[in-house]
């Protein structure tokens, strides 16, 4: 019986993980971390039983405990915060570790489980898009393989089965182009944040969400692989396609395309993920192909979408760049979900606080932290003026 | 330098490949046979050089060797008819051998390439149709590997890249649909000779373009892909897609669904079946991703279209059944092409043959020949009668 840890257990990606894994029946969940939904972790601590646990504080584990005798479970060894992170994601019997957790939390302990040398099943964006360089050196020094855990390049590694890298194009990762796919720069630039948050195919947190409505995501996405398949920017190419049924493709030199078409739902990845190289059958309703009666594709439009764009300058700039416009994206986003800003100048915010970066190569989890703190205060001072502006 | 022959070089298959030589540079045709057309052989002789060709009889070598004096081009060694093709099949030198003439002549040269364990580059759909028991069987045996030469099964030989085989759920064959997609049966039956050979998507030859109307073309990958690939009738289905752009699919086991895209044009799945492993630049035009603005899939509709559903009949009847099938189809199909019957009689007068055969397990050449022998001349007497009723 294969053992995982899960580091965001009570998140999307971590709930549906806990789905696949009883569909599958032969995977043993070793430890867990959450963050401070207490309630929700004890339950599936009860139903899981782990080895050992861990939550935000002191407080949170008080909780836990609580939570935990209420509901008749015993309870598990629990760790505390990054500490405790690090230890879930490095438990001696974990093959595999699910980094679910949202934003830089993760980074640390999922860099500690590629230096163990354990397959990475990896939803957390920002450990590639922070860091990339370092990350994959790591995976190369342990021999850690990292597999991703989201359906654009879950559906690249499953194209690229069987093929040799050198043989290989480009990959063409898919967007759905989001909510304003067909508006105006103008409506874009007015979009209230009910009107952002409205995404046509995928249900996920209001962060990725807004991320999706200015491209940003397919732009951090394009980063990703990058670091995952080891591909320059240009060979990485986006193409719009609002079905979100192929989930992505990779163009061969013999001009041959092979795609990956699917379900939009992310226990598909997650299984892949899981069981690869192996595949089960899976839990979810098969995809209708009679219900895919008109699938189109079309080119971004880097001016009414201006963060695609700045995520090919960063990549092409290279070294922290890419931390830089990961960071900086994070705090406006953030305003404009506050209310701060209009969506236009999240992209304005970003390429700011890129102009004025001088980045420096990836040498050490330092260098990322640092320029990734630069930048967070860099774009507050953008925040203000652009707020002041208004 | 990689050394090949080619069975039907004369053909759209043949001169595609000798495109796809031309572009490659580091291939030597060593033998090529031809059947009656000289003038176009004797010009590509001269450009080749092969060491060996063969031609149908002795007066297309004397004209043939008149055409290559009159080119200043040295004659190579000639040999005729069914020796010859044998000949060509099984050149020492030759790893791969090209299959592709049309119809029941192809066979047991192709039997005899298999049997020398070279690699299969397979045009000629009536060598798997006609004795798809015996041809694998042999492959297995010498070890040589068949590589499909149309752009369904090399898009599911693609497909299939990496994956296992036990985790396939299902091959999915697209289909153009023919002219008559849109049409009703009584339209259909009404489908003169003109339209019935006006193929929206492919140029080919006239038998196949009429199987490619009454979806018969389609039913016969049905077979061939049984035997290439190894799965059950109920493994294999059939979309409809209007616009050829996706070749073909696999679905596997987890749900996921691997296509293969490219332009419609034979040279592609020339050059993968030459080049296999490796892939290769092409030299055709990239496929333009927002050409497709409106891929569509549709069930295929057995009542309109019945030869689809006799090809399910006689994979399940098994034996000698889609040997019947195959040569009642040509008799029929040549009958309509001359105007003795209309387009939904196909279909009649193979089910007629079929209902009236007894499939005997394909022990050997010999019973397969003998199946097919039987099945021509009782579709002949059913053309009688359907003709004497029209």
């Amino acid at each position: 019986m294969k053992a995982i840890s899960i580091l965001g257990s009570t998140g999307s990606i971590g709930c549906n993980t806990l789905k696949v894994v009883e569909h599958l029946g032969n995977i043993r969940v070793v430890a867990m971390a959450a963050g401070r939904n207490m309630p929700k972790f004890a339950e599936q601590i009860a139903r899981v039983k782990p080895e050992l646990v861990s939550c935000d504080d002191e407080g949170c584990a008080e909780i836990l405990e609580k939570e935990l005798h209420r509901l008749g479970s015993p309870v598990p060894r629990i760790e505390l915060n990054s500490k405790g992170l690090i230890a879930v994601a490095t438990h001696p019997e974990a093959e595999t570790v699910v980094s679910a957790t949202v934003g830089a939390v993760g980074f640390l302990p999922t860099l500690r489980a590629i230096e163990s040398g354990k397959r990475i099943a990896l939803a957390n964006k920002e450990t590639l898009v922070m860091a990339g360089e370092l990350m994959t050196a790591a995976a190369v020094k342990s021999g850690a393989e990292i597999l991703p855990v989201d359906s654009e390049h879950n559906a690249i590694h499953q194209c690229l089965r069987g093929e040799s890298r050198k043989e290989v194009k480009r990959l063409i990762l898919t967007a759905s182009g989001g909510p304003f796919r067909t508006n105006t720069k103008l409506e874009i630039e007015n979009a209230t944040r009910e009107e952002a948050l409205n995404h046509p195919n995928w249900k996920m947190g209001d962060k990725i969400t807004i991320d999706s409505a200015t491209l940003m995501n397919k732009g951090l996405e394009v980063i990703e692989a990058r670091w995952l398949f080891g591909f320059d920017a240009d060979q990485i190419s986006v193409i719009v396609h609002p079905q979100s049924l192929v989930h992505s493709m990779v163009e061969m030199v013999d001009g041959s395309i092979i795609a990956q078409l699917g379900v939009a739902d992310m226990k598909h990845a997650i299984q892949y993920a899981l069981t690869y190289p192996n595949r089960q059958p899976n839990c979810q309703e098969p995809l209708d192909l009679r219900t895919m009666s008109e699938l189109s594709f079309e080119e971004p439009d880097l001016n009414r979408f201006p963060c695609l764009d700045l995520a090919y300058k960063a990549l092409s700039s290279g070294g922290t760049m890419p931390t830089v416009l990961n960071a900086a994206n994070e705090i406006a986003v953030q305003a404009f979900l506050d209310g701060k800003i209009r969506l236009n100048e999240i992209a304005k915010v970003n390429q700011a606080v890129m102009t004025d970066h001088k980045p420096e190569p990836v040498a050490s989890l330092e260098t990322v932290l640092a320029a990734d703190e630069w930048a967070r205060s860099r774009a507050i001072m953008k925040l203000g003026k652009t707020a002041s502006a208004n």
